[in-house]
């Protein structure tokens, strides 16, 4: 007989994590210095600190709250939902800022690594990055194997950056456009390896209902709200910076217009699904912020946001079920046609773009460079997300049983959580 | 015998929404540019880029999260509120950037229409007088009617606007001042029209509960934090700017406490309620934010505050039923007592401070003056609301049945809403 | 036989309230202008502008909505710990710019108290350290009692930051560094005088449940991701701040690992108590915010975030029912464990981070000076919390049964809570 609670992580969980945190301040304690003193005189003044912090809380906010809340849709999921995001975002971002550091390391500080308001935000769109690969597994994996995932996402996703720059000379700029497709495709593969039957063809408790309905409208309006400013965090000219904060505004809103459009037409009944419209209206930023560096016609922004919550409403009520029976492919929430399609759509967007505008030698080369940043960036994706779900699947990490996948019970104290002990 | 479902809006809304999106793309097409990159260098830097980029953040969350969920109070209209709210404010945006380029375009723009941050805080501030307008009629629309109202109603505001521009040579600080008083009348008079006899004397679903009343207390807070950037957005002003940053302040704090003293005392069993609460603790920022030029002392910011907030909770309390028995007038969220009445009282305020500031002649002038803004606003707003309602009536645009006011389930998929299919 | 309602405060709250916000727009008449134009010119730009708005939006995003929505985790004491936070943060705050502009005047402003950025986010903290000690008491304690609670409370700690910088020439930084030990320490002393017996051993309302959870996850979340600017929000030096801001960021990621870590190694089922992880995973904040003048590294802030984390997860799982068992002293949001706590420990890091680094005549001074600032601190919040405990014992004041604690329904109109009427 199965057993009747979810097994243990006592002996699981705290163990990790403090070894990984102990291991963590003594890497900061050998390498990490805070930006040092003289630089900031030299490099920025008080007006690049202002714009500087608010990119990076703008930014911040979205990782926490837009992504946390994002995710407690699922009923029984809440506190995991919202809980487990704060654990892999806070963990994510120390492992990322370690990274970056030796990889991708600034100018003039080989030797160690400086903290500063660009090291933060970078190191949030790599947790970002581990958040979008989170969101196929939700509900299916424990947070032992939430949190070795991040980490193996957060360190994929940096070599990537740096065989990017370093074989391709790629800008900066190009983590930002890669992070959803790399995040969605890593994530489906480990939700491909760790496949159950006992979810198909539904799992009875991987349902919304009123309330949880609109908690998760949190989430998407924080996200949808700041992506202005994720967008245009890595951006450093001003003129290029505001012509990709008025491009995301718009692509955006006419992305929330088509989402709800298209989910009342998909229905049979003519109603709208309030879990489709919640992640379609994002698909709008994540296209926009592929093409961003090429669309300087507010038009242009409108019509990629108006495609890409078209394809992303379509893929979310057609795809995820049959993805799921015919590939055993299972994506929660359907990060796949909400990051890793809009994102390709962006990638096509940005080439033709560039197709149109630049004469024909310079193409040539910049479709070369393009086609070979995104097949780079896939193939590692579908490499490292095969071998983290298959390094996740050993027993040693003590996943839930089928009954208990997407239940808070499993890992939260319940139902009298009274308040003392 | 009544159908038992809500008609399907599978042919309405869709195509009404599709094709207003094309219309608004083809128009951008032709008209709209992003901000021309010398004017960038000319006019502005990188210290105005991010006071304006903070303005416009701070509304914009006032818009999507304030007044989203604002309107979740109501027991089963979560979805609808909020999702709502952010289909309507986005097309209202688009629109706004249109019609507010068409008619009352910058200097040196005549043939064409630029984006810029300005731009935007002004299609964000005539989106919000169509969402003011959309609180009187929530629970008794169907989408479809809520997006040709905003559509209309944003019209009318901004045809409103050039003529007191035109005629008067008004101030473009006015459209802040103005809005809560024409969005409010223009709903009120929809809602008029468009009455039921079927929700009198009351709706058995327009209630609260003890969650949805937490949850509107996220939409009072976003608006009532972010209030002072809201009405500060448009001042250029740095030395008036902060004046009316913390007038704004200063009176959001007293109308909390007296909304929640007055909604106490009007109780025969001395309890508060929470909408009541929720709505008048707002009040003091309308009204103050009609006076702002004129209030240069602390203690008359809060006066203001003190009464505004003493009118709308009374009101709240007593007109609301009222005006549903006697006029057949019935206000969801009663945004006559919320935001009509303290506009009107802030503007009685502004008259009577510049009445006892200045010398008798430019005093009469400014009267005269005074009086005419209001009164066109007033008309404008009653007429074309009347119309406007004249126009929603007409059964095309498929309204529910009074069975389902109120209700999410007449436009979302319900109740197994589960995340596949 | 007891009365089946709870005691109608509508002869009490309306006019304590009115009253006392009578009396302040007198005093506002009087004493109080909006900071003068010339000054501004003078002393103050654009740029400052812009950086301390920004600050003090986010201590005010903290204030109403962080601390608001943590004391929503009661499954019945939603509405009450949202709305009289607002409630009571809303007149603190005015209480504060008059009681900080008598004792703490800006120089050269000796007659009358000048409204500026900094008085605004000053009077912030103030309120801050009222809400925690709020947070000791909540759901034992009418409105009327929060009230006059937190105007006693901000005297206090008011006039503690007047001996302090009397006595001892304190930097004001030092009102950030005290609040939480204030506070805590306060609101313990006024819980353990007003003890009632019928919540012993636990009072069968006073639980969470999963919507509340989550939504108290908001109010952690605001707080935690907001409190870098907080610590910073009253240093000057620009490159103090940066280190602040760093410190903080490091040491409260590291807090959330070590909160659920703990939670859940200390729970015999291997789960994690969602109150105990919202509210351990902030300690580190409060540490390092003590410590933050001293903090260089960032190992040194993972550090301190790491023991904080850990003694106050310890402590709310361990002393919180012991303390109310052998002291009868009640401390629903354990604030003694989330702000006394890690205060203190932030204090010692301090001190031991001064006498490490500075000569041993500096180091003696220091130490001399530090440990008086604590001790005085300490005395002031216990003798003034004993004594606002007694004063709020009277019965004048109309305190609820034990059977109403925990419980909405005393305050609020319910379960009908039909909109109208």
């Amino acid at each position: 007989m199965a057993p009747q609670y979810a097994p243990s992580l006592r002996s699981r969980l705290p163990l990790v994590a403090f070894l990984l945190e102990t291991i963590f301040i003594l890497l900061f304690f050998f390498f990490v210095k805070i930006e040092q003193r003289e630089q900031i005189d030299r490099e920025s003044d008080s007006k690049l600190f202002i714009s500087s912090y608010a990119e990076f809380q703008d930014t911040h906010v979205m990782i926490f709250m837009g992504f946390g809340f994002l995710a407690t849709f699922l009923l029984r999921y809440g506190f995991s939902g919202s809980g487990f995001n704060m654990l892999l975002a806070a963990m994510a971002i120390q492992w990322a800022v370690l990274m970056n550091g030796f990889l991708l390391p600034q100018r003039h500080h080989r030797k160690e690594i400086h903290i500063s308001m660009k090291s933060m935000i970078e190191a949030e769109l790599c947790a970002a990055s581990a958040l979008v690969a989170m969101g196929a597994v939700h509900g299916k994996t424990n947070p032992v194997q939430l949190l070795l995932m991040a980490l193996v996402e957060v360190t994929g996703f940096v070599v990537n950056q740096w065989i990017l720059r370093t074989l391709f000379l790629a800008d900066p700029v190009y983590s930002i456009m890669l992070l959803h497709v790399f995040g969605a495709l890593f994530g489906v593969m480990v939700s491909w390896v760790l496949h159950r039957e006992g979810i198909i063809p539904v799992h009875e408790k991987e349902k919304t209902d009123r309330k949880t309905g609109v908690l998760a409208m949190f989430g998407t309006l924080f996200l949808w709200m700041f992506w202005p400013s994720f967008n245009s965090a890595l951006v450093r000219d001003l003129k290029l910076k505001l012509t990709v904060i008025y491009g995301t505004y718009l692509s955006l809103a006419v992305s929330v217009v088509m989402a709800m459009s298209v989910s009342m037409l998909t229905s049979a009944k003519g109603k709208m699904n309030m879990v489709h419209v919640q992640s379609s209206a994002l698909s709008g930023g994540v296209a926009i912020g592929v093409a961003m560096t090429a669309v300087q016609m507010p038009w242009i922004a409108m019509t990629i946001g108006f495609c890409a919550a078209l394809l992303s409403s379509l893929g979310f009520r057609y795809m995820k079920n049959h993805m799921l029976l015919a590939f055993e492919c299972h994506d929660t929430c359907s990060v796949l046609n909400v990051h890793a399609v809009p994102g390709i759509l962006g990638w096509f967007a940005l080439l033709f773009l560039r197709l149109a505008s630049d004469e024909s030698t310079v193409a040539v080369q910049f479709a070369v460079f393009h086609i070979c940043v995104l097949l780079i960036t896939v193939c590692m994706s579908l490499v490292m997300g095969t071998a983290t779900g298959l390094f996740l699947k050993w027993s040693i990490w003590r996943p839930q049983q089928d009954r208990k996948c997407f239940d808070d019970q499993a890992f939260w104290e319940f139902p009298n959580l009274a308040v003392k002990k």
